[in-house]
């Protein structure tokens, strides 16, 4: 019998899923905040769906053939099943979604990738999106958005920005080496450009092209409304050789970054998509997006202690002292849920309460409230502080009180 | 280009996405004031893990082989999840999940059902366990939690409780016929009774010798506990025909129903199951559980009225009045948003004022803000409320009292 989980897939046990539904209520409130609605779409697609979308990678998806004969792919990310969405629904479809269209969708993606990479193939993605508008203010509520979230997360983080229009005069493969400069160095990405065919004093002038471009019009205009927007001006920062995925953005694109470690991997990234969404309605329609990379969001604030360190949720476990006495126990803990205390109740019954007590401190739940005789006939209870081993003998008032 | 829901399967667009967080943050504050802990476990699991668990119905499961050579299969449920991660996690695993282990768990499974049916492919799936105590009063405690659960959305229900214990003289393929009593009524149980090889007599002795049977001791002790822990008397009834999923359930079972509707399909169900945990980890782990039939769950409580009615969770549109009066409503909407009132800004510069209403309204919107030269002037706004197609001019202090 296996009993492992899938290779390259992981589980979330209580104080990782905790951790990860902190962040996510988190990121869900500024959604929320600005204007963004849910959207959440099934697991799987027609494989038609998702085919021809994303070049090279597309050897990545999970697809697989059902009894029923359909090709089916697993979501590969949340774009294609949202343009596929609007499609479906907008003003050539079902004319049910009014456009412009802003939705946020955190739902699992699929990707077979290689796992020496330390990669998941099932990751949380976490996009908003807005369809429907080309505005620069629409690329500046992006970029506000994205602000306000790593605020609301904790972190201090810089927004770099380009324009993907300033980059079609260079080849793509040339600017894919570039896009490296902060990770690998300028002698490295001199190298690379050589090994791809330019002569050194080309290689030279290709990377010096790029470091002098200056942000266009439009992104000029984002970023002056964005400091109108109440933002700060050094949170954002113009980057002429950020590349990010070329054969799919056509305007601004943005990056995530710590502050601190700018040149480390990401923390989210997106960019406005004006032409893809018309392969799915034959209309294009201009839309920008953003994706909170999740996982090394997730680890960027673990390092900075801004994820509750807890393995559980519950605030107290209500012992049993005697088969006697458990109706007392059963009655506290009814009580203390009435008032909205997470509250375990020890279920069997005649077990040693040293026993209860370990238990209570194994799974780290904090308080453990005892009931003996003696408490009944004071009407009290004892409560133990399990992490300071310390207790103190509380009404039930007292009790509540404490732990609401 | 398919721009079609895979067949089977379903999007939730806003208003359906709002409802089902509406439910499922309702649910997850029960299961956590009973003392349960968030899990996750991946889509995927090897198919190995899933294979002889689900009897006849192992047809259904989705499975396929990866590139790589993996022979994998969606999750059909979480029950089986669970057990894997209880052989791998506890106490004959890595040893770090302490036993009892109480987890809820909210996640998509999937199964290739008969869409005549009506019934989705992939539904989410809503499960509380307590794994490793087998006491009457871990029964009570999860009778506890159903009770409250459907207390909490609004629902008034029964829970019907029988003992697969009593039970195991009766052949399964008639106790199938018996469990339906209260859909196709008497009359049909005993011709299907008897189309199982039953003479007339033999059908009417093997119901009537059904109907009478009384709860169990583990059962009477069960629901005594129940009151004493402060739930309704008749908010549980033993029914001594309840079956579910025979080769499954090893003692209490129960089946949550409308009380105004008790024949009608039932809102969830679960049972105790001890035997199952054994065949991951080679020991017997006794367990019970509960799933939240969340569909028919919802359906009951639209009907009910108990769902939000919205489109979208937006309060207001900032609309724009002019390009030279952008700057005043990017500022507006930016102190909405601190004041955590859920704002959409109008994204494109010189739309018409009656456009941007129109949209406001065709989402759900209900207030449109406006900031015009007079409202500049005074240093006021105007408030439309656009179900009540009413207005009224506002200070800033007003207008956030208002949305707040």
């Amino acid at each position: 019998m296996k009993t492992q989980t899938l290779k390259g897939f992981r589980d979330f046990l209580p104080a990782d899923a905790i951790k990860r539904d902190f962040a996510l209520r988190k990121i869900k409130e500024v959604f929320r905040k600005f204007g963004f609605d849910p959207l959440e779409t099934p697991t799987l697609e027609y494989e038609e769906t998702l085919r021809g979308k994303y070049g090279e990678e597309e050897k990545l998806i999970y697809a697989f053939k059902t009894k029923g004969g359909d090709e089916v792919a697993m979501k590969y990310d949340l774009t294609v099943p949202l343009a596929r969405v609007i499609a479906q629904y907008g003003a050539n479809g079902q004319q049910i979604l009014p456009i412009p269209f802003k939705r946020y969708q955190i739902q699992p993606a699929f990707r077979g990738e290689n796992t020496q990479k330390g990669r998941y193939r099932e990751f949380l993605q976490c996009d908003a999106d807005i369809v429907g508008v080309s505005s620069p203010l629409s690329d500046t509520e992006m970029l506000a958005l994205i602000y306000e979230l790593y605020k609301n997360l904790g972190l201090d983080v810089i927004i770099k920005v380009n324009d993907r229009s300033n980059l079609t005069a260079i080849e793509p493969k040339f600017l894919s080496s570039i896009d490296k400069l902060g990770k690998i160095g300028e002698g490295n990405v001199l190298m690379e450009l050589q090994d791809k065919g330019l002569s050194s004093q080309e290689a030279v002038a290709t990377l010096n092209k790029v470091q002098i471009l200056k942000p266009t019009e439009n992104l000029e205009e984002s970023l002056e409304l964005y400091q109108k927007m109440g933002c700060p001006k050094d949170s954002v920062v113009f980057d002429p050789i950020l590349v990010r995925g070329l054969d799919y953005y056509t305007g601004i694109i943005m990056e995530v970054v710590l502050k601190l470690e700018p040149n480390a991997s990401s923390l989210g990234g997106g960019g406005r998509y004006d032409k893809m969404i018309g392969k799915f309605t034959g209309i294009d329609l201009p839309s920008v997006g953003f994706s909170v990379g999740l996982d090394r969001t997730m680890e960027a604030m673990e390092e900075e202690g801004l994820l509750p360190a807890l393995t559980t949720e519950t605030k107290a476990l209500v012992t049993v002292f005697s088969p006697e006495l458990l109706v007392k126990s059963l009655e506290l803990a009814s009580k203390l849920r009435q008032e909205n205390i997470n509250t375990e109740l020890w279920l069997e019954n005649g077990s040693k309460l040293d026993k209860q007590l370990k238990y209570a401190d194994a799974k780290g739940i904090p308080f453990a409230i005892i009931i003996g005789p003696d408490e009944v006939r004071n009407d009290t209870v004892t409560l133990k502080n399990l992490p300071e081993k310390s207790q103190e003998t509380l009404s039930l008032e007292e009790l509540i009180q404490k732990l609401s």
